[in-house]
């Protein structure tokens, strides 16, 4: 199954298994596809073909494959792209032949997590395309949907952007309530410093140059997220640091700003909205009941 | 918990839990929030105010209470708002008071969950508005970001529209495919009408005059989804039906079509966009956490 | 494994897997079969013959093929019947092969699956075999066993019998405490219907012709739930319905009644005993290991 | 919860949540009570009795208690009964106060419960009762309804039962497969005291008296599963024995038979059908919504 | 898989694939290794060898065997040892090929699987080999890792050793509370007998002859637990009890002085430190990527 | 319940539940503990005193709590100690107060938490103790108990040490493998840097001080592991590496040579040790039953 993940991302069969999972279960509910059953005779066999009618990046396909694989073991599937790929519209992701029930009852959950993932790589690679030679990367933060973050994640990967925290356990990201409890830059930072092991990174947020400054001085930090700053403060900052820290600018960045941002030399530019507002990819597949012939390659 | 639920819709508490559960089990990881450890000393207590930037319908306030009361049983939670409520940008719906680490800690799943389902109401009740006194219905689809089906359903009705099957058993919808195989409309609705018990509803999709037609003429169906058709043609099948079956508007409906849509006199008129591609309500938590005195009415 | 399911019915793999598993889980314990372990070398092989004692329609054969499938993935399975099949007494229904452990082990399982599921079926279809030729159906209700709704529902249809509502969620069903709070037959059914979305049927319960004439009058109720009343005034409250309504005759309907019940011409007739308290089928395992070479026709 | 518990019996609160949880999740379902929602208006309160309508002996009123705090964790409940008790036809068992979309929400898992357990322990007090003053004990088998047993055995204790093995792991049981396998009574002992622990007990079937004094000659065993004997032969097994085993007699023993079973003076005699097979109790649960002052003694 | 389980012992399918699931989550967290998919390109194929790197006894293989088989089902696994050898320094015990991403992503928790129940099993079968030739059977206690105690309690079969009780429910231990409540020996144990199953068995703790010898008195029991008595005393408990009961010895029972208490004639010596306190077994995953060609023998 | 917590340290509830709950599960089993239930009259209250017997450095006290919570939600506790106590022998940790029942019930899993999660703080706060004013800090590995890993790696934070990676996916550690198929070091730090994102550590391991000067001159580690390198080699390398990157010494560090690593000046010395051999640290709960109005401070 793991042919079909982005070659540079990762996604535990874990995740897939208990993601997929879950899905079937609230769509198949506890009476299953009612109408198929009371229609489509017991053994009848089709043909389904996964197409993006739209241009896009995809990300998901493992995931329609595990779809089927759940409800038909002996389903066959031939890909003809993989998580990463960007297509044009109108091409055929995936066919998959099978008993034409669990063609039926798999369509809405795999579709729906290969138009969510899809939208979320597309979205990013958007922002990508937009920065075009500049060396700034994108990234995605901790503003996803609930309880599909490892997968967002790993789309935003297959749209060529990179990972922020995946929690709040993975990294420190020093911000305002921190600085104050702690009395300051120079303290929270050597407390920061403290307590964390050497795997840890320490990230702090200033929203001025003059907090920016403290940071530089202080020592300590890793990376410094500079917060909702117009893209002339942005390149003073850039110039301020001087390579000393990774910097990341963040806040309302935008389709339409983000060349100007990464014209200011910072390293990340991160965004929430590829996650969490990132409209669906329009993905569809079109089942050929009568079909039942067609031969499809085996993976 | 209840009294935050939207009044005229439900939201299990076993669906709350796991969902909350899930969403803080990937935010807090296996280490936890490891800045607020480091920099925020044990014992210390803060303020949080749950806001809404921008105008919207709120939807997830029990979702947000439930996040608290598992990190902090016995944190003090006041309301101001309730889900289904329309508000202004700048309105505070939710105050919380507690331990200042369990602030912080909560904060993005908490805010996760109401911004990805006030996006989804928010995005329902533009359509409801844009319907004005017309009697047409707004629907929902099985369109859902995966796993999250019942929290989004209920986030459609907080916002004024009506849900359509909540998965594959709770009522049939006779396709194409179904068509097909069963060897035409009135076939089919024979075989589904002969299966289905006397609590399940039949509708069946048509795309054309033609064959809305054969439906009426085979009966047997409750429902009837009009597929793709445009607004005269929409018009025509509402008149030809004459109130013998409800009628369903569906396909590329959008806040710019919807008002013709309902012109027509249709029914229902159905969109996935509202619960897959709606953008998120933008929502804060203001936390403060050296106003350890502040007072907040408890519930 | 879906071969093995009645044509016209639905278990959903997930349901049989999560079924499965919970009851290994309680007759495995932490130790496992410790006689076998103890008297059986390992490696040994045999051969079970899963047989109906007595005369009845089964259900839960996926459920027999699951188990062995999960204690000893390369189990050697035959089935001579499939679910919903009626079969005299002394049939046999299935051959397993493999390892003696594992058929020992799954044994019980295996059977109580198997007994209790064809035990609903087998209660199902004597109330269909009295009702003959008329078009009355039998359903069932909501009275099933904790956790074994799904598989309960799945084996009435077996039996030849209709699913009522699978829980409070996928239809209306008005009673007195309803009708009272609302202020009325006409008030609730408005109310309901208000909010019902198009494709939740409603259903409203009446003790008596009164009742039923306002529930006509009013409008808005799909079905009439005629509760508790004598094969008279049933005959005359279908009389007074005329078909406008679906009508369901419901309490105290034993086999003894039955008959008498659907010569009424009422459409559906329904009981919580083939549920809720059906007896067991009696069937059995006959395990044979030391015929090790008896070959069995593979699936 | 624990004081609604039958005195001389356990029921894990693990096995209580989850079990509870399981039958909420599918009675809710995906949008709850939709019924209630619509025409009962939130915040209505209400009162409900939990009745016995027939005589019998009460298990499952912990679940009872439990399925209304999940719904509603500040809901009021006063019993008037504990498990185990035998009460008459009319018994008021537990009163329930709170609000009413709760109370209606959680009544079919409550009686499901109630009316299955008690269903159980009814069952198994016949055939106590039917033994009188005789020593003879009452046991049940793994021939449970999957996934209930835990429950099932708690019900039979409640009855008045004593428990035979919970699974495959905690006793050791010698059938006629194992003692060929093992190549004859003798060194099937021998083989199974050499593999089991101290804590082990062990039990080896016959059915015959040959077998019998097979046994009695190895030695090793700790109790002999006297399996289909008539009375004659049970008495004749009983003598044999001479206290030197606990004896059980298996097979067929039904409420007529038992009491000429306990005559012989066997140790136990076992019952399948008091949990695979015993009819419900009827319960019911008499809401009253309007009489919201009704004052319940709190527990 | 079973085929790797040691003979005498037995581990449940389904606690293999929950503990393998479990160990597995938390160490590819969200994102996976990230290591490996930095570096080691898609596709790249390789070959682990699992050495043993010092002497013991080998437990544990089934879950090596089970992380693989989740990781990468095509994973191509040849065992060389089994559970239960007992293996010099340097030995090879299996060898895998697959994708050398899943071969990395895998070593941990295979490993940690295996040394930590090899440590279980050396640790009981150093205590086997002190006893010798006697009689005396080393028993673990529930002093287990929390999570792990059907994977300890293997362990310890296969080192040698026996079980005793798996949790509270499968057997009857009185200790000094009991009898204090219960007003003595006699009336604990009368009390016990009077509750206890036929299944069930029922060991006393004593730690002094003079309360051995009440027990013996009083009747009832199955086995004494001779608490933290020393060597001769020990000695006049065994020959107090004249073979009339099962006695266990426990209590600081070491490495030490085991050979001593065998000595006494004790049935059963039983030690918390096999499970609680066992170092881990060195082993180590040899893996070479390049060797792709490496052919070894399919299972 | 967060006040038992260590105050620099970190155990999500979500954990604490889930760990607590599987613990309970196995030991309670399906009948709970039937010694007490036989023995101990309902409604019996008693008294329990928490007690490490021997001294050490205490994790685990919430634990203790939510085992007690679990089975008795009243139950009443009073800690006299918190996570990361040093204590010495005979220390009495906690008071608990409630139904004799679950003070006897939930004892063991209490303990097997207390004396497992002490065991390893206490052989951390050993390693810490040797080193004494040294700056080196002790850090653990992924070498854990499978299933308890962030239980022990917060224990590990208890006893004084520091936590390196939680899994795989929150820092790159490379290692030879890695190296090898990069081909060479420079290409490999190179590939890392290309992939890893901006929050994600990387360390690379060497043996050689030849291939520690490769890593200084190709640039991109955050971290080196000096591994398995003698003291005299492990001083060179600091020097070498003079402050630009932070090391870390590894392989069969031991109490006896910590203080010689510590020695060489070197940030970071690792030990597997900590968490998978350390040796329980010996905790009881004396419980007195009898002394029912002893007055507990509540927490």
């Amino acid at each position: 199954m793991t042919s079909l993940l982005c070659p540079d991302a990762f996604l535990s069969p874990l995740e897939i298994d208990e993601a997929v999972t879950r899905a079937l279960a609230e769509d198949l509910g506890r009476a299953g596809d009612v109408t198929s059953i009371a229609t489509i005779p017991d053994g009848t066999r089709g043909h389904g073909r996964v197409v993006a009618r739209k241009a896009g990046v995809i990300a998901g396909l493992p995931l329609v494959e595990a779809v089927y694989r759940k409800l038909a073991p002996d389903v066959d599937i031939a890909a003809h792209a993989r998580d990463g790929a960007a297509v044009e519209a109108r091409t055929t992701l995936l066919d998959v032949a099978g008993p034409a029930r669990a063609l039926l009852a798999g369509e809405r959950a795999a579709l729906n997590f290969l138009g969510h993932l899809s939208g979320v790589a597309t979205a990013t690679a958007a922002f990508v395309r937009r920065i075009g030679n500049r060396p700034t990367r994108v990234t995605c933060t901790r503003k996803t949907t609930p309880g599909l973050r490892a997968l967002e994640k790993y789309a935003v990967r297959c749209g060529g952007g990179f990972n922020h925290r995946f929690g709040l356990d993975d990294a420190m990201l020093i911000k305002d309530n921190h600085i104050a409890v702690a009395g300051g830059i120079r303290a929270v930072l050597q407390r920061a410093r403290a307590v964390a092991g050497h795997l840890v990174k320490i990230e702090i947020e200033v929203d001025s140059l003059d907090q920016l400054r403290e940071v530089l001085d202080a020592g300590g930090a890793d990376v410094v997220l500079l917060d909702n700053m117009d893209a002339a403060t942005l390149r003073q900052a850039v110039a301020l640091v001087g390579g000393r820290l990774v910097t990341e600018a963040s806040g309302g960045i935008t389709l339409e700003t983000i060349a100007a941002v990464a014209e200011t030399g910072v390293d990340y530019a991160s965004s929430g909205s590829i996650t969490h507002s990132a409209p669906n990819l329009d993905v569809a597949l079109d089942i050929d009941i009568r079909d039942q012939n067609s031969v499809i390659r085996s993976q």
